[in-house]
């Protein structure tokens, strides 16, 4: 029965300036994950948490994505460097509230080949969750065969780990209160995705690491159940309820 | 080709003061490391590093081995936090003699089962070998089915990267010139353990994570010829010259 959480990058962080977090709202998603965990709500999480103005910056900076590569030392360890400076200050703040929270960091954990198929180990993540901690991993960079290093993102991150642990709750917590349509209201539940194309082609809610369309996409392909919500829904979501969109 | 090089916790750090390190002796190794790299001396290399006083001091501290684990937190992070605090000093002397150093923290890469047998994810370093990357691992907690947290030493990753990566040849860099006799003489050539036991219980060489016997029985195990060296003779092991003491 595990829940795997993503905090969006751009929820924990200013997205517009380098480096920046956003402690307030990192304060309060601690304190919802904390309540959750202490009345028994949710008991086997991982969380994940995206690149913000920590990941981003750096890698727009270097020029490498998902599948353009960069060889450059300084760059590479730019952008784990920030990643694992975010990755601290997630960990510090679940930690404030009594969150047994281990870091779990992807660029030592993972590997794509020549087709950019990504290996991830989870054996050590499963291991965590069953000894009674949350592992929290991130956005980072991962090798990849013919191109160096590449990007890893929180939300392939987030594919990846609900099929290899068969979680059974999904949940993205995101800067908007769901999936929005073409009036700005949350869809509440999409179990297609013909149904809501033209809706989500209408949205204005744009990421930088693919879109709300890709994303849904994604995650109807998930085997389980997932949720995009806003930072105010974590709670719900936690306690198994009906949180912004229900995908799948 | 792949050769594996282990720089000892006690030859990198001031092993008797906490958290110090012995800088001078880590950038001679580095420059011995960009040299043999440069004049292509050797080609795959992989280097592991030991705690020394910044994972020794801590492991004492919170009183965890590679068998007796630890539940608290705040004491695996500490664990954990100080052997990435020496694997960036490590790095940051690689990367000033141009050595394309990347980091591979072991506790986001392993797991040890409820009988304590490790699984190490070694798919991401092969693969950094082979972009001309040189990965750099260490010494780490490691989470373990039934302890929690345990400690996972530089020699049992080189042994299990050695095996993975099929080393063809196995470098231990030590505070001492190689195994010694009785008559604290290096021994140039071991191929038999019961040859040496009587020798190896007369050295007063010794070791917090094993002794220098069970070291020498397990290199002897290895299938890649392993040498034991002081810190002066990196260059003659890495331009495959026979160095201290060599096993197997």
């Amino acid at each position: 029965m595990v829940t795997v959480l993503k905090l969006g990058g751009s929820v924990i962080t200013e997205k517009d300036r380098p480096e920046t977090l956003d402690g307030e709202a990192l304060a309060a998603l601690a304190e919802a994950i904390a309540a959750a965990l202490d009345d028994g709500a949710v008991e086997d999480l991982v969380i994940v948490h995206g690149g913000g103005s920590f990941g981003h910056h750096h890698a727009a900076e270097h020029g490498v994505s998902a599948s353009e590569g960069i060889r450059d030392v300084g760059g590479i360890m730019a952008v784990h460097g920030a990643m694992k400076t975010l990755n601290q200050f997630v960990l510090s703040r679940l930690h404030a509230v009594d969150v047994p929270a281990v870091p779990v960091h992807p660029f030592s954990a993972a590997a794509r080949d020549a087709d950019g198929d990504l290996t991830l180990m989870t054996e050590q993540v499963a291991t965590m969750v069953d000894e009674g901690f949350v592992p929290v991993l991130h956005g980072d960079g991962v090798v990849h065969a013919g191109e160096a290093v590449t990007v890893l993102s929180g939300d392939e991150l987030v594919t990846e780990l609900a099929g290899a642990l068969e979680a059974d709750r999904v949940g993205l917590c995101s800067t908007v209160p769901g999936v929005l349509d073409g009036d700005d209201e949350v869809i509440p539940h999409i179990d297609d995705f013909d149904e809501v194309a033209d809706a989500l082609g209408a949205s204005d809610s744009t990421d930088v690491t693919g879109g709300m369309a890709a994303k849904v996409r994604e995650l109807l392909a998930l085997g389980s159940p997932a949720y995009v919500f806003g930072p105010d829904a974590v709670g719900t979501f936690l306690a198994g309820g009906d949180a912004g969109t229900r995908i799948g």
